[in-house]
């Protein structure tokens, strides 16, 4: 085939007789030095350095034996628990190990939740049916039954006209049950979790409002499986605040299945967890000062809390351990950046964004310019690219320059996009730096978030260090040519 | 940062003040109507149609529930096995529920070689220590040890050169070990594999020369475990037959430290394998006879044999229903292809390329001519694209060729590079025709090649799926915009 657009320009041209085109192209490439069109890749030396930061991270890389380190050292690690405090003391002192000018603590209050005693979620029995145990996680946020079961019927929703066109009357004293899946033909699963996730974040008020008692939800997964996901609610406090917990997959099936068979299926709920007062936690940061530009920072983070289940390995282990390593990587390999290179690994993305917005507002307050901010919180797969986002004013200017990149990174399975960045960076957005995210593949990101699967074990050596490499060649590159 | 060459080409137009080439491009510019510019995107139809492609076999694809019929109902399937025969059936008869315009058997005389009995390889004990049982496997295509052990003093080899230094006094009456790990540096995986299964392939010939009795191999994978992976071996016909097994990655280490630690550590080998004459099986064809140009063939597949462990699910069961699924994605959603589309799963791709042999010698014959052939070979991993290969002549054109879809492949993840294409698919590259291989992502592959752990469970079904339908995008766009 000819590419359409070529071939009806070229046709174009013919047509029209526009030889002095021809005649000015000519002239540029004849006052073209010889040497010129002869000369070296310009990339030739970025590209061998990336080179260095690859094989280096594959052959010897930390993240690994760290993301080990983290996740059986602290396991999981909910603000404000213990696992989060021993977070917080192990990144500081391998961040000590580092080499790096400065590392330190930024004190952080953070909110409490606690599960307390594991839920019981269970479809009553009838006299003609056993009661049906259903895998289920309280949503992080949620009160609990205040010590005894809350039963009702249940009601199952798959979209929120439903809820409203059942209104008060279908809803008051049950059990509203939302069992709309993620829409598995995105490529991209997180546009399937986005789709999806209104549920759980917005669910229990929505019913809490037409009068139900608590609300169950499909867990936000693509695969049918028995594990729950739990994840943050937030209550309206327009509404009463109900309680609220993830099944799993397989269980909504069930329990749909169920509904379609019988009528008044009834659903016992009992969950213990409280939320406490706030807490102080921290963000972990360390430096590497910058030769030219050192009031100048490119930030690379993730964020060091999870949830209270499995040992976050994927969510968010991976990125932090990788943001680690881009300035070990860097130092190793005896690189003297430009700018200040710094590493934040945030508290409290899963259930405040805390660490953020501490972070942001420190930042403001000390006139620190934040040129870019990279954040690694899509979990430990192979690597694609990266997206970028900013100021709507400064994007198209933004977006140009790093595309030059493009030719460079290539070859290392890289592309770049337009698109999201990360929640714990987002509060820098109004600095009218650069943004981006690391956008590992998602095909299996799902398969684990906020699960007791994300342990360490779910995370492939080669898939988490090529994160770490792909990161430390951006901030490289954006260090060296400026934005 | 300023792109460099633009810059550079920019100081130079204006040092030189060429204006005339700005007044040509002018010209240009106001010649074009307005329609033009303003024109739909020409692919615009194309890419409806890949993204129903794509909807179809992330909802409701074949290639996983066909895998897992292949994997459990035939199992493993080395060729002129009991599994390779319940295999041809199986897909023959799935093909013909496809509604194709037809599909056929095309007999092929396959070498059998039969593993017996579990091997037994074992480090001798000594007065101070126990023996030690290595987890191994028999190379295909490696004779017995003749119903007794074979022992000998073992020698550690990690290169060719140390090897031919060692000459004959060295290794006269030993087991050779070859102890050469995969290249972790090598981000694409294949390229570590490529760069150490020569030791596999002509170790035990090249060992034989100097007299070993024996060959141990490290077995070819990145990761450390106890899976031994097997494969073909080559003999040389100018030396001895002597037996050789793969040892997991796990035994290579332990065997490596133990002759730091020690002299004279023997090793006993019993093989019960064995050869036996070629017996008759068979290349399962489907075909979508052409509209237009039916003489003119568009070929995908994979091959319908495996190693002997295992259930051959990434390698390549993936390949084989992926391969189905293209002409049945493509049947479903009403799509009448142009040219002849032919899903070839071949036999005998792992021990002796006879099914792709005979499939082109067939085609010659029949003076058939295949415009494309596409191979899926590499697991099935979340799809990355795809190399193009061709005769030297021909590949410069066809690549500029393909390379104008990458506008419409991108947004599905998918990039296209020179390279490789397929075993199976090679012996028709005297017709001259494209020749391809969908790249998958390869850092997990070697965790699961040729092992007992390459199940039915290790293939990812989004990740498959993609896969499928990212061939028959490929195919799609082929058929329509022919090369």
């Amino acid at each position: 085939m000819k590419n359409k657009t070529t071939s009806y320009l070229a046709s174009l041209l013919r047509a029209k007789g526009i030889w002095r085109f021809w005649i000015g192209f000519l002239i540029v490439s004849l006052t073209l030095p010889a040497e010129l069109l002869a000369q070296k890749d310009p990339w030739a030396a970025d590209k061998a350095f990336i080179r260095k930061i690859f094989d280096r991270s594959l052959s010897d890389g930390q993240s690994h034996p760290w993301l080990r380190d983290l996740c059986y050292g602290a396991g999981h690690r909910l603000s404000g628990s213990a696992g989060a405090e021993k977070a917080v003391r192990w990144a500081k002192a391998v961040l000590d190990t580092c080499g790096l000018d400065s590392v330190w603590l930024q004190p952080v209050m953070v909110p409490r939740w606690e599960r307390g005693a594991p839920e019981v979620v269970e479809v009553t029995g009838t006299p003609k049916r056993k009661a049906m145990r259903l895998p289920a996680l309280a949503l992080g946020g949620s009160v609990g039954t205040g010590g005894k079961a809350v039963v009702g019927e249940v009601v199952e929703i798959c979209s929120w006209e439903a809820l409203d066109s059942l209104g008060r009357q279908g809803v008051t004293g049950k059990i509203v049950f939302y069992n709309r899946p993620m829409e598995c033909r995105h490529i991209n699963t997180f546009e399937a979790y986005g789709g999806a996730v209104d549920q759980r974040v917005s669910g229990p008020s929505r019913a809490a409002k037409y009068g139900a008692v608590a609300v169950l939800v499909r867990s936000m997964g693509l695969a049918l499986d028995d594990y729950p996901h739990t994840g943050t609610l937030r209550y309206d406090s327009a509404y009463a605040l109900i309680p609220a917990a993830a099944i799993s997959t397989n269980a909504a099936e069930r329990l749909s299945a169920l509904l379609r068979e019988e009528k008044n299926v009834r659903v016992s709920m009992t969950l213990n967890c409280r939320t406490l007062p706030d807490v102080l936690s921290y963000n972990v940061i360390g430096e590497i000062r910058g030769s030219l530009m050192p009031d100048k920072v490119l930030l690379v983070g993730g964020h060091l809390d999870s949830w209270d289940v499995g040992q976050g390995a994927h969510d968010d282990g991976a990125g932090c351990v990788q943001s680690m390593e881009v300035l070990y990587l860097l130092r190793k390999l005896g690189y003297r950046p430009r700018h200040t290179l710094r590493c934040v690994l945030f508290m409290n993305e899963e259930n405040g964004l805390r660490g953020g917005l501490t972070y942001a507002a420190a930042a403001e307050e000390k006139e620190e310019i934040h040129l870019f901010a990279l954040e690694s919180d899509a979990g430990g797969f192979t690597p694609r690219g990266f997206s970028f986002d900013a100021d709507p004013e400064m994007i198209d200017y933004y977006f140009d320059q790093v595309s030059q990149f493009e030719e460079v990174l290539r070859p290392f399975g890289l592309m770049l996009w337009r698109g999201g960045s990360g929640a714990d960076i987002s509060p820098l957005r109004g600095q009218k730096g650069l943004l981006a995210g690391l956008r590992p593949d998602s095909q299996r990101y799902f398969d684990f978030h906020h699960t007791a699967a994300d342990v360490f074990e779910a995370v492939h050596p080669r898939e988490l260090q090529l994160g770490a490499a792909s990161m430390a060649a951006l901030i490289y590159l954006i260090d060296k040519y400026g934005l």
